[in-house]
């Protein structure tokens, strides 16, 4: 006896959709994707969303357990440390985690069109374009699309999976049809994507294996490596900054200002050029909860979490919840009613944690980076990793380079800054004590005991009280 | 010459709505009010939301400015005290503030009608019912609604007022066009109303000046007297409890445990009957930042910060936004493009904290009236505020019987703590130290030396060490 195939309608064939088809697909579900934008594959220039991304170990588990890893690998640039610009034009890198421990540069358009096509060659999946959701009924599993006629077409499903991105619409469907706690956070920064070019050799201009970043407190740029030897320069500054430099010549002052090293790499014709053409995008955080309705809707990715890109993680986090989903199904043998809540319950406290960290590191990149204090800590950080490999493991290596849950990562950062912390303490106290005996040691040296000084104390004392 | 009168859309004919008509057209301002429903003069029966509610100064304060006061009051039950009922069948009233201070217990439906009336009876104010709003563009400030025949309609206007409640339509435009931050919480409690019919003698059955309250820490139950000398009882408990209840014997069987004096009361037919029929309905806390869109949008009420119901601010706060951007209108000369911005700015921290203040009383009001030490603040609260009027107000007090901001009111409470926690402390070791005067003198009397004791003690403690 064959059972029914369970099939799933997947909204979205962005990066996590197009993932997720794969993983359902190869449960033996009946995946529909379902696309609002035209098939990515066919497009001259796709506009919005940043262009490459930064893969690391969640990504790339996610990847390698539907085959895919190896594929998207050989078109990545491996990215070991980041390589801080000063504004004397200096530059010092900062390593990841260990030296074998990188992250990957990956061209997001390129990925989609791989995950795309890796999901189409699975006879279980269909993809419809152009196709945009405009009803989910979580009781019966129908969901009505408007498609590039403009008609309104139906489908009957078992599952409604929402891959649809910060602005959901699926997600909207489900705040009508449960109660759903839901909170969006606009930070005042916005970002601007601008390019420094290969050299007319044809040639990186910077070193190619790092993800480049200019700290400037309220201002920050990043630049990471394209395979065509340009790399893709991200501006990050308060939008009320962005609209109060309006000319040519207020934008190259300020560049001057702030990022003088970048000028000649990106070219002023160049940068003028985007520049001015561009305007500066938003970033929001979202959370919500929880992420299903009954045993027939639940969301992933941006739509269930975005979070701001200052941790390099949405795309990681959004991959690793196919992998949470993938598990839940297996656990529960596809037991929708049973999967969904647990998958929610699971992976909401993991997702929050991440979105906060994400949120943390808006200051903390900007910022720390910068400072002393933080160098030092990131060494001493590293160093106690050489000592105790199992268990002093920095958090952006557990966040970046191990699949330890996120609000594990937070649990544990905790616990060391709290060693940490008393550690400190501990030194500081050997410290005054050494220096102390120090001292004592020098004036006995120079014929002053210990002695005569306690009586000289005494009769200061007595003295005064 | 004369200048174009403004004109302001108003979506929204609820209380809010209905009572900003008449602040805006008092400003000699075109006011066009459309209302989703049905005209609620016209209705049979209304159904959702709360049958009544209490008006506190706030509310009053906005009515009285547009000549209203006298009307709702003369409709009004005082209520001067709560009254608690314990399990055993006691009543305790405790006292809102002074004896002169009490809020009324005002019809919901009664008050819309009043208010609508008003707005209408002023020639600059237009009603139109059934129509619902599809889209605003805040750039060019037209509004499209369908009307009751399913037909789109358009308006042109120079400002858009959302008072269209907590699902706000307005605001979901809003946040098409702005990037605004929003926050939306559902509590695990549900709600449901009962009702305390007149006796057969057509007298109330319970003390009619109060605010009758049944703490039972998880659930809560809270009657407001009618005019037709009924009560409005309200039942509070997690969804899960009103889901265990499911036959007669269930609900007589947790009636009788938690709620034995109001089972004769209600009458166990009616009870049961009305229970059986019923379904329990949601709370929401929502947030949002910022209140305006260019000189063109602007939400308020619910549509703004809905807020849980246990503070009895609602409303009163919805009334009070009017008063303020009255006021700010009034300040920048019915410019809306400096008006609004201002509105925003200086209403959204205490709309934040009545929101907030209503989520603690959440706790506060199910847990804390039962318990002695709440009782015994209350007391102290108010003793100190006969002693020191001005200057010890009461939280309660401030925030149901003054116009001090929201936010302030929560900072002078945290303030009240401080200096209340201190008196506590001196007053413990004065205590203490009067104890210990006390012992030793007893000693004395008894012929034991303070002396004799040192030298016990002092015995003591070498033997063991």
């Amino acid at each position: 006896m064959t059972e029914k195939k369970p099939h799933v309608a997947v909204i979205g064939g962005g990066l996590v959709g197009a993932l997720n088809a794969c993983f359902l697909a190869k449960r033996n579900f009946k995946v529909d994707v379902y696309e609002r934008r035209d098939d990515i594959r066919k497009a001259e220039h796709v506009k919005g969303r940043s262009i490459n991304l930064a893969l690391s170990t969640r990504g790339r588990t996610a990847l390698r357990m539907v085959g895919l890893e190896e594929e998207v690998l050989k078109n990545g640039i491996p990215m070991h440390a980041r390589m801080i610009h000063g504004v004397d034009g200096s530059r010092n890198p900062i390593l990841y985690g260990k030296e074998d421990q990188y992250i990957m540069s990956v061209d997001r358009r390129r990925l989609n069109e791989v995950l795309l096509s890796a999901a189409e060659d699975n006879p279980n999946v269909t993809c419809y374009f152009e196709h945009k959701v405009v009803r989910c009924d979580f009781t019966t599993g129908e969901v009505e699309f408007i498609n590039k006629e403009g008609k309104k077409v139906q489908n009957k499903v078992d599952l409604i999976v929402g891959n649809d991105g910060a602005f959901s619409a699926v997600r909207k469907e489900m705040m009508r049809a449960t109660l759903l706690d839901f909170q969006q956070e606009y930070i005042p920064h916005g970002y601007m994507e601008l390019t420094i070019p290969p050299s007319p050799k044809d040639e990186f201009q910077m070193e190619v294996n790092y993800l480049h970043i200019w700290p400037r407190n309220e201002y920050m740029m990043i630049a990471l490596p394209n395979l065509d030897k340009s790399f893709t320069c991200t501006l990050f500054m308060p939008f009320d900054i962005f609209a109060s430099i309006k000319t040519e010549e207020d934008l190259m002052r300020f560049f001057r200002d702030k990022f003088p090293d970048a000028i000649p790499l990106m070219g002023e014709e160049t940068l003028k050029q985007i520049y001015m053409s561009s305007k500066p995008l938003p970033m929001v955080s979202i959370k919500c909860s929880p992420y299903h309705v009954k045993d027939k809707g639940v969301i992933m990715g941006d739509a269930a979490h975005a979070m701001v890109p200052f941790y390099g993680q949405g795309m990681n986090a959004g991959f690793e919840d196919c992998i949470v989903l993938d598990e839940m199904l297996d656990k529960y043998n596809n037991d929708f009613a049973k999967a969904l809540p647990a998958y929610s319950e699971f992976r909401k406290v993991d997702d929050h944690a991440i979105c906060d960290l994400a949120m943390y590191n808006y200051v903390e990149m900007r910022k720390s980076v910068n400072s002393k204090l933080f160098l030092m800590r990131k060494k001493l950080d590293n160093l106690l990793f050489t000592i105790f490999p199992s268990s002093w493991v920095p958090l952006y290596t557990m966040v970046a380079f191990t699949r330890t849950r996120y609000h594990e990562c937070i649990e544990k950062r905790k616990h060391q800054d709290e060693i940490l912390n008393k550690v400190l303490y501990i030194g500081g106290v050997i410290l005054f004590g050494s220096l102390a005996v120090s001292v004592v040691q020098i004036l006995n040296q120079n014929g002053v005991s210990i002695h005569s000084l306690k009586d000289h104390f005494t009769q200061l004392w007595e003295a005064y009280f």
